[in-house]
């Protein structure tokens, strides 16, 4: 397990807000930070509707000793949000988010990950490496990443390769991504699991849904191929989506050209989901995502 | 009816060749060319399986005295490909196609493509503008184009409207575009008009089918919204793509607002599908189109 | 002259505040605005180093009656900054910026700033065009917009003109934007004018600064070409850049085909740019803007 | 030293033609290849003036034996071509290009191109790694590429260290790719290696020129930045263009945030540059270069 340090803020708070709109949040808030000796680096925040409509907020603030007096600045939280009608998660930004990583044989995902994770550029810790192949092993282990192969369950029931990745899992991890994991994981996995766990679809969702989109693609005749980053939920690819993009495709590309070219998207579009997720910069709202 | 000239070209000729591939035909256009006493300006050609698969070429060729001599340069071509088991067709790149514009409400297509043909951009003349409301009517007769007002018939069956539209357009235009024209064309009066119809739809295809995509694109909360510029067949919204554009959007975007952005991104699309189309490079194949 | 009203906000106010960054402005700002009865709608901030840099902040908040109460209001926030080192200032977002626009020949960048007026996506009012050549006088009068010729004075001295224009433009408009306007300004002229003038650049620059930048793209064998919309300052092509964009070209393009393509992203980026300034989204800083 | 073997096309030949524009060079040149029994496969031409102008063409064709009856195709194409001026080269697209990679410290260009050629997706072999750090050593040789480790001369004058790469390089190689290298490399140098040279430089050329590409664009506040790939002449950052891309940031980028988006526009650029030279698909052309 490596650790990114360029990407950690030592003494900075995350503090997430998110409900029913009200007026007087802001105010709250940022005079709660004055008052517990934070100083405010970045506010974002964003109303569906300014009146009386859904309510969220993100605010980074510098605060010395933070990890020691944690416990009286959540207090002081509580006691300012009382009044309003609001969900709130307080993050310390000097620790990473443990994040595992699921792949199968397809290695693009799961290398530029790893890569960006030991340059620097990605503020989270690596505890694992989980695949149903083995061919990428040896790749994992040289960035000093531990890796685990828990072959899938042939057939349907897939609840005995399920149990052994959640035993691996569970209490380790912060939460997962799926780089380009070719498994459907069931609503029981995910509940046992209990964090969050990021996809990434190769196409521009809602187009070409399921499996070989890129084949659908083909068939289609589009001129841009996508990717899609979404949090995964038990619905197969309608989760709430993080980030996409396009690339332009022409007639002559083949499936297997638009494949290697789709997977340059995949990697950018990944990374960028990964990087938001890991800074706290993303919250879910019913199956959309507002990202800061 | 104005003409724009400076995207016409006097004295060359455009040769669109495709079906079944064969060695030899390139060979055997070209000698065709430098027999005829052209000289090869553009030269492009496809094959999706070189083979056996099918075969596509545009060759362009300047040919003092063309439109004299076409009938003999014709008959060249015919006996030069009777070997092959190929379609042709030759156009006049000085002659404008003419091309008539359908449009309802909304006129940021119609006004861009207006405006790009006055100002030489698109080879094409606009013999009239048809629209099922009068809003737009002073501003196309400002560029010089006839405005016919054609309310649409009320209820489902549009055949009245559809046949006073006919009687405007048929043997008066080469191809067709809906400029964002609300109304659902039969598949009697696609058969009637008997030229291609070029339509712009407001989103990626086949992503958000039907009516209200951008209100769908808000609902799924999508990272990106599109524009797909596509020939009209009978299946609604399934034609040969000819062209598409994504822009990014975000959370914070209202319906509204993505209609507003994705207006740019309609403009754009359809005015590079219109001007490609008249200038003979899209060839269509099935449900797709090669792109020269 | 016409109004742009969808793009208005009936009793919102925009508050800007920049200078030196100090632990406190949020909560001071945010405690104002509810002290005087707003509910903010927006909030946006950017400090350029959190430990004692430049801080910008970008408040909108809906205040019934804001107009009448206007000085009121206004003491209040200077009673707020007082303990401050900022600068602010506080603009009425039901009230439409008065925009100009000064034109040459090309008039694609002129026409789109028109059109998206109209269509009600600008929230100002045109006032007038004022060109050095007549050529778009019918036009931008259909628009129900006031035209105004002024041809350059012969020869370097341009102040003959210079003062004509600006008889013209001093106490009537808020800001000026040039659309392809190939007569560089005096810093006299500048100085007198008094208001924020906007340019489009047809290059990314500080690629291509000067005269003929398609015909140097071409030179340089480019990839890609661009556009550039900043303020205009006494130094040509070195003002503060408020909106750049690119596209693909290729080594096919001509330059007349580079200017074509060009002009599709110089509408976009100046209509941008435009859009952000009239709705105070943009902050000068040094040779700098904050966009928020 | 591996092989790519998935993008290497065995019994296809590759022929590169350019020179004096002149009527009947298609004929001559698909005739010539349907009489030594090839099947074109791709064909693609561009004349910068079809009146005599320039004239480039890349012909792609399959010949069943090539590589033993090259000689015998070799003398039919000059027989062909003797009645033009027309320079002419033929590859054999089943052998991979042998291409060197010099590198420095940062290593994200490097380990991409790498990952490529492992994965299949560049047609080339990598005979060798050279750097003047060892810090990639370990990676590079997990790739199973060899790699040299030659120290820069101290001072000015480079002539020892690059006579050392000279020696690793010269009659080893086909091409070889700068990625990220951080050396100015002598035109003596260039001369003695006698073949391309491909380089990535950090900003869209020719904005930025030079050292700190990334702290001068922070400087000029620009909202894109970009990379570009080269060929590499005597004039520093002067080299024919042969491919370049952007993306977007914003006031709050800091140069370091600069320069880790733009190491992945580094990336894209210089793999498709890469591609596209191992295809064959660069002619150079005075300072610029036509990319089929």
């Amino acid at each position: 397990m490596t650790d990114s340090s360029t990407a950690l803020h030592p003494a900075h708070a995350c503090l997430i807000v998110h409900g029913q709109d009200k007026p007087g949040i802001i105010a709250a808030l940022s005079a709660m930070v004055t008052r517990v000796g934070g100083n405010i680096v970045a506010f974002d925040q964003y109303s569906d509707d300014p009146t009386g409509g859904a309510y969220f907020c993100r605010v980074v603030f510098h605060r010395p000793n933070f990890a020691v007096d944690r416990p009286a600045i959540e207090a002081e939280i509580a006691e300012t949000l009382a009044d309003f009608d609001l969900q709130w998660s307080l993050t310390d930004q000097s620790v990473p988010k443990r994040m595992a990583i699921l792949s199968s044989k397809q290695d693009h995902c799961l290398l530029d990950l790893l890569w960006r994770h030991r340059r620097g550029d990605l503020p989270v810790s690596v505890p694992m490496v989980v695949s149903n192949h083995t061919t990428s092993a040896e790749d994992v282990r040289s960035f000093n990443v531990p890796f685990f192969h828990v072959p899938s369950t042939p057939g349907p029931d897939k609840s005995a390769s399920e149990a052994e990745i959640l035993k691996l899992l569970v209490g380790n991890v912060d939460f997962v991504v799926l780089a380009r994991y070719m498994q459907i994981l069931s609503s029981d996995f995910l509940e046992k699991l209990g964090v969050p766990v990021i996809n990434i679809h190769h196409s521009f969702l809602p187009a070409f849904i399921g499996a070989e989109p890129y084949k659908k693609a083909k068939q289609r005749g589009v001129k841009l191929i996508g990717a899609t980053s979404h949090y995964v939920t038990t619905d197969l690819d309608e989760g709430p989506i993080i980030e996409q993009d396009t690339i332009r495709v022409t007639h002559a590309d083949t499936v297997a050209e638009l494949a290697r070219r789709g997977a340059d998207v995949e990697r950018q579009v990944l990374s960028r989901a990964v990087l938001w997720h890991a800074e706290d910069r993303v919250i879910r709202h019913g199956n959309h995502t507002i990202v800061f």
